[in-house]
């Protein structure tokens, strides 16, 4: 980045003026999170800014965050000539960062995962519940699959492959245990993904398939299912419906979910292991 | 947001100028990508914008993502005043985007998870390798806990771990599984953490600490590690703590990591399951 000549810049003031200094929240770790709240011409922002940073160092700030929400789109490049940069942003708004210590930044980093899981469901048959999909590289290829999604921001993932499999397939469950999972690269945008193998207990039989995203949905044979070419000629397919089998023929322990209470707080948040194996 | 009144603006255009119009790579969902290389204009690139997404109306494309890299900061208002949202951002670059059709977008989501590991090693003399951290939350407590990292992006998780426990504490050692994990919410920014246990097996015992962010290193009777007031106290590490005991005591199975191939391309991902039970 090209932000080495403008900090250098900034570098030269030792004079501000309050009045103009942003306003800030102290963060944990030395640094400052600047939420802007009302309307600003661009010229003036920057003028706030050089007075705020002068202001800043003098203090021994290091992280300065700037939170603009979409409706300040007019102050990026303000902040960026500033030698501010991108940290991450989300639909409604742009984190801005700047380091202002000569020693290498310390900044939390960015999320860097997507988390998905696939759901193993049996009924009383040995059948398993699989889906094709309308979209998506499964598009037209007439492959049987587990149901997947997309774990959401916040969710956990033994609630949101209980809230997949119901959007998808109309089959309320219950969580029992993961399987597995893959780490996968370069997924969209070159971030990572994680996709985890759920073992769902099914709690009622008759399937409804959403029309969005599904073109049909049934119970299956589960022999049936793993002898799919596609199954079997695939690699990480083949592996996990050998997980499945192995845990239909009650083969295989996987790790349960036990919620713990944080080291640091009252929230709860779940801890999965091998209660197969020890319990807790 | 307030972008409904723009979108309606734009729709009423039927023409657009053919030599306005923006270039874009297709993608595999009926959307198209556009990155800016060159310096332009914000007033310039509005009137580009106008005609562009007139004209991707009419191809019936449907998102339409915008890459800004950082240098390109003057146009993120324009994009924004045109009906562009935030999908994400990196240090060198924002992403915009839009959605044509009337219908609900399909857009895929951010990376919303922070990922992290703890490295369980345990010596021959049934001690715990363990640290104590210079800053964040156990500064100053006198805790001795696992060593622990943030795996980066596009880093498997039994490498990160390998990588963290070497630079923490100089300790070379391989991977040999997943103990279990946690996943927490309202981390950072309001994302979610998947906080990885790892047991690696030492293959150095000398230690050497970091000195940027590690306080001290030893290695440590496993009971009294499991023993500390923190560590009894407080319910997630005193269940991690006993899954190191059981482990230590070979009376657990964790996840072991086996690399396999993806469905559909060459590409090579590890697959954590349960190796105890099935050999894949």
């Amino acid at each position: 980045m090209e932000n080495s000549k403008v900090h250098a810049q900034v570098l030269l003031g030792t004079e501000y003026n309050e009045q103009l200094v942003l306003d800030g929240k102290d963060d944990l770790y030395g640094g400052l999170m600047v939420e802007i709240n009302q309307p600003m011409d661009s010229n003036q922002f920057a003028n706030r800014l050089t007075s705020s940073i002068i202001k800043w160092r003098q203090q021994g700030k290091k992280g300065i965050w700037i939170k603009l929400t979409i409706q300040y789109a007019n102050l990026v490049e303000s902040a960026v000539k500033k030698g501010f940069w991108y940290h991450h942003a989300e639909a409604t708004y742009l984190m801005l960062v700047y380091w202002i210590p000569q020693t290498p930044n310390t900044l939390p980093v960015n999320a860097s995962h997507r988390v998905g899981i696939g759901a193993l469901l049996i009924n009383d048959h040995g059948e398993v519940l699989v889906v094709q999909e309308k979209s998506g590289k499964f598009k037209g290829t007439g492959v049987w699959k587990l149901p997947t999604g997309v774990v959401n921001e916040r969710e956990d993932l033994c609630i949101a492959s209980i809230r997949e499999v119901k959007e998808e397939t109309g089959i309320d469950s219950e969580f029992v245990e993961i399987l597995g999972f893959r780490q996968s690269h370069n997924s969209f945008f070159g971030k990572s993904d994680l996709f985890f193998l759920c073992m769902l207990k099914p709690l009622s039989f008759s399937v409804e398939k959403q029309d969005s995203e599904i073109e049909a949905v049934q119970w299956m044979k589960m022999e049936e299912y793993a002898a799919q070419p596609f199954v079997v000629e695939n690699e990480i397919f083949n592996s996990i419906a050998k997980i499945c089998l192995a845990k239909k023929n009650n083969d295989y322990a996987g790790f349960s979910a036990v919620l713990n209470t944080s080291g640091f707080s009252s929230k709860k948040s779940y801890l999965y292991f091998n209660s197969h194996n020890l319990s807790l």
